[in-house]
């Protein structure tokens, strides 16, 4: 006989002023002063550090088991705000297990995911209400707030074996930034990004 | 060398009179002659048959390749109405490769996910707009719209290499029947379901 089945559950997505989970495992709060390095204008991240230890996201997860088969979820929450002209953003990560996907489905504000494969391809797909995204397998993934007001809310749900590797985002970025020029988001490439055969 | 990897890519989805998807690569379309046996009462499903073909539910699919790693997910669609007292619901199924869960977000509409494992233990759980549920690994599922006008809409996500095993529902049914009851849903007792000892 096998072991009895993990029980189905439900939970609300509630919508107010934020929207956050009736129900949830974790919730991981990220600050400015967490985020070092990440943002390309060193001298406006610690000015603005040295001012508030600001939230700059929020993500709610789902426990489950973390194995293939199973499917991580949760809520993402991005502030609006800017480092310097860097809008704020997730860290962004691979999956360790780089072939496992992604999806997001958008429930709140504006923005973008800014992408790239481990050979130095990239994408970057806007964010807005019921916008649905899929990360393929192997893309690196961040989500940006190019709002100037309202949080960026994505729900989103991978395999329970992905795993999450920061290790080379954290090192040298995305290749691509995404900032604000005349009180517009912009695409910019990374002065600090090298392709994958000089690193 | 990799291969090129797949492109990310978004889509919408697009809130009118119907929820639909701005982009999709199939759409499923279930009517009263494809549910052959799948209601309780098979006097009236023949009459109801008799008088209008009429569509229960619809799916859009997004393809993705069938492997783990990949999720595939669409919009699933049923439609208000009864066969006799018993509710418009899915077929219903098992995923092939049992240990795979499922994501449902409810988008609109007032009904429930009758569910079973292979063992017998069942789950009914309410879906209304913003819930979400988690379908565990090993548990069939099936949607069932209790609501008198209004389409019930999900949002779906599940492993893309979890195939579908309509089987032994096909054959005697889900253990619990939803059926309306002085006006209100009511869950009952399924008399042609048996044990899985005595099957």
């Amino acid at each position: 006989m096998p072991d009895q089945p993990a029980l189905p559950f439900t939970f609300e997505v509630l919508y107010g002023e934020g929207i956050t989970l009736s129900q949830f495992d974790n919730h991981i709060i990220r600050r400015l002063s967490n985020m070092k390095s990440h943002f390309l204008d060193n001298a406006a991240y610690e000015a603005a550090l040295a001012q508030e230890d600001t939230v700059l996201y929020e993500v709610y997860e789902i426990h489950r088991p973390e194995i293939p088969g199973e499917l991580l979820h949760g809520l993402s929450i991005v502030h609006p705000g800017k480092v310097g002209n860097e809008y704020y953003m997730t860290k962004g990560h691979f999956h360790t297990v780089l072939e496992t996907a992604e999806v997001y489905y958008c429930l709140r504000g504006q923005g973008c995911m800014v992408m790239e494969s481990p050979e130095g391809d990239w994408a970057v797909e806007p964010l807005r209400p019921q916008t649905v995204l899929y990360v393929p397998p192997r893309w690196a993934h961040r989500s940006v707030n190019t709002d100037s007001k309202e949080d960026l809310v994505t729900f989103f749900i991978y395999p329970g074996n992905a795993g999450h590797d920061y290790g080379s985002i954290e090192k040298q970025g995305f290749r691509k930034l995404v900032v604000e020029v005349d009180a517009s988001p912009q695409i910019q490439d990374n002065p600090r990004w090298l392709p994958p055969e000089v690193r």
